[in-house]
């Protein structure tokens, strides 16, 4: 357990929620600092965390990426690669370290989530849970054995690969890079694309609900094949589609065939830890710190 | 490091191969013993090993599986359900257990391959390793952060779902689970299905190769995207075929597209540890003893 205050910033691509908390999970204060460019939005949230009286025991940073993890790297904490503007290798963590005299973590948004549902959310008390966030893009982290799964870098499990559902042939999927992986056929802006409307707003009867179900399903098959995980977390904007959560269920029942040990009925939940989910991640990635593997902090 | 021999099993559909070792990795003696019922089978290997002095500091079974590994549950170390004959629920660590006053690690063979690869062959020295046996099943076991992935069971890894080759329409693949998962479209009964020859016994222009190594690199893709794992380690009598792997790193590079960390051309390995890789295997679920998840031993 960790004394004193621990600044939070959950790294957004549109927002900044930067926050001040302690190990027992209180958040005393919060702000949003919409997120421009680097040398704008880092400098905001650095001075408002000062303004808050900026002695802190730990920095947790929970970041949109992809981000650069190797403590061994010059770009350690860096976001490397990215469609968004003005974001390419910019030193996220750096700024932190060099303007408080504490460790700093830094993980993905989608690992914070994970890790933090682990511990206190919708997967707590197993050994293995994995989230999965639905929304614009497709993203998941998982925790395995006490650590996030972690190798080379940290995993883009939105970018698996997938089989058709029979109705839907045709559609080349919206992935930049791979057309027709999770993300290009399940992401919010795939389903816009193919029905001109997002899940929600489509009829009750409409057959998008069945095929964003059935690929959810399927990409869950996938995860259990792999990883056996006690808990399947599915978040995101996608899954507030009334409904889709049962589909999915009873998708993955079929999709299954009675082979993996996960029962779909038990395994598949709702995230647990609502608005602060992200602060949280970040608290969270603080706390195991000294792990091996990539949630820990860095001391500068 | 442990002290003593250590009475190793390689417990195959087939035969069990049994044979004394040391942390050393010395194998000291081996033999072999056709596998037909656990009543006959299990006990020959225990008078074996009684014969070569019986003095053992550990027992390290790989098993064929599905192995339960719960060391809460009464059936620890049985084989499950299974289409082999005689082997449903048979209690494989048991009658190992009983007859040895030592601690007995079980685990399946493709796990033990997969942590005796990175242990000592061409997973060695990496955070990461994939080990994939691709023969008349698919399967799989990945070491991260230096222990074996485990969820609520160990992986099947062959059954994760599967985007369909172009030009492999029409075949409803193998699996009698899932039809067209990767060990459906990839595992030697497949190919023999569609093409009513081995890899190896097409020939060499023949659209077969091409497809195998598609299908194979674009589960490496889906590996990829869950573990990012630093190797990924491709054994079994299919990859025996001549050509096969550097079709699949080439095909890996494409179905990757660039989005990954993993470089299809280091990153794809064939095994290192030759025709003793199950009995070191064995070896090594016994000197992981300890760790929390799934490869260590249980002390009777």
């Amino acid at each position: 357990m960790m004394d004193g205050k621990i600044a939070l910033i959950e790294a957004g691509g549109t927002k900044f929620i930067v926050g001040v908390g302690d190990a027992s999970r209180q958040i005393q204060a919060r702000t949003r600092i919409d997120t421009t460019r680097p040398e704008e939005t880092i400098p905001a949230a650095i001075d408002w965390l000062r303004q808050q009286g900026g002695d802190y025991a730990a920095v947790g940073i929970a970041s949109f990426g992809p981000l650069d993890l190797d403590r061994a790297s010059p770009q350690w904490g860096h976001i490397t690669r990215t469609t968004k503007p003005h974001w390419s290798m910019a030193d996220v963590a750096g700024p932190f370290a060099r303007a408080f005299t504490c460790p700093v973590a830094i993980n993905t948004d989608v690992n914070g989530a994970a890790l933090a549902e682990w511990m206190w959310g919708a997967g707590q008390a197993t050994n293995s849970s994995l989230y999965l966030t639905v929304g614009t893009g497709v993203g998941g982290g998982a925790v395995v054995g006490g650590q996030l799964v972690h190798g080379v870098t940290h995993p883009e499990m939105g970018h698996i690969r997938m089989p058709r559902h029979p109705a839907d042939t045709g559609f080349e999927g919206t992935c930049p890079f791979h057309g027709d992986c999770l993300e290009g056929l399940a992401a919010g802006p795939s389903i816009i694309a193919r029905w001109g409307a997002s899940l929600s707003d489509l009829p009750s009867d409409h057959i998008g609900h069945r095929i964003i179900a059935w690929y959810l399903a399927h990409a869950i098959a996938t995860f259990q094949a792999i990883l056996e995980p006690a808990r399947i977390i599915l978040g995101g904007g996608v899954m507030e589609s009334p409904g889709l959560l049962a589909r999915i269920r009873s998708e993955a029942v079929e999709a299954a065939a009675g082979y993996f040990a996960g029962r779909p009925q038990e395994m598949i939940v709702p995230p647990a830890l609502g608005d602060s989910a992200g602060l949280l991640g970040a608290l969270a990635l603080t706390l195991v710190e000294g792990h091996p593997h990539s949630a820990g902090a860095k001391r500068q």
